[in-house]
């Protein structure tokens, strides 16, 4: 079977672009900002049930993600993760974290959310395509 | 300054074995088989602050880390996360989750901790070393 986003995934969040790899998605949550890349694999759950390329793939996307989130949205920590308890999709979270968040110093997970403005959403999906294509 | 692992950390986990890049350490904490990665980089907080070669040596050890668990400790999802909100030193979580642990399907930080008796910590780092080192 093809790839396709889990519907849950789809509607916590909304596309910002295609990497080589990965769909890369924004969270619909004000209170971080909060990235999501889905690697376009049919039917993986695990980062080491990709192969090797794939891996490098991942990790050079990682990279680009985590760094353009730290550039540009000011933060003390990056979180970085792959859980998959309740999707089990393979997707990694790249959240950029500060001291004061609504969670901090807990993890995101299972926290308060809260949708942004439909303009704010879009307005800063640009920002992100923008950001991500300069790189 | 020369690498030492945070107090936090070496509190509340015990040391397996010395890898490449990276100290291996299992979490005191019988509700899940968790161990996490302490790259042996002095002052550094973010993987992205590694560099590309330390970067291909921390993959490396996740895989074996996670293959490891996987193989050897029955899980339905492995978590795999760097934090550090508490702990900044970098440290990467690998986690061998079950749907009937105490937390599923929720993360581990911030839940309940039971320390291993004794001797069953010390027949499971045992246990740990003789499978990583017929990796």
């Amino acid at each position: 079977m093809a790839f396709s986003v889990n519907n849950q995934l789809a509607k916590d969040s909304v596309l910002v672009c295609e990497l080589a790899l990965s769909q890369l998605r924004l969270m619909n949550n004000q209170h971080y900002p909060w990235l999501i890349l889905i690697p376009r694999v049919a039917h993986v759950t695990e980062i080491i049930d990709l192969d090797a390329q794939q891996q490098q793939t991942l990790l050079a996307e990682i990279n680009l993600v985590a760094k353009c989130l730290k550039s540009h949205f000011p933060c003390d920590k990056l979180n970085i993760a792959n859980l998959g308890n309740v999707v089990s999709q393979l997707h990694i979270h790249i959240i950029a974290r500060r001291q004061d968040d609504i969670s901090w110093p807990k993890p995101v997970w299972g926290g308060p959310t809260a949708p942004y403005a439909d303009s704010d959403l879009q307005t800063l999906v640009r920002g992100l395509q923008a950001l991500l294509q300069r790189e």
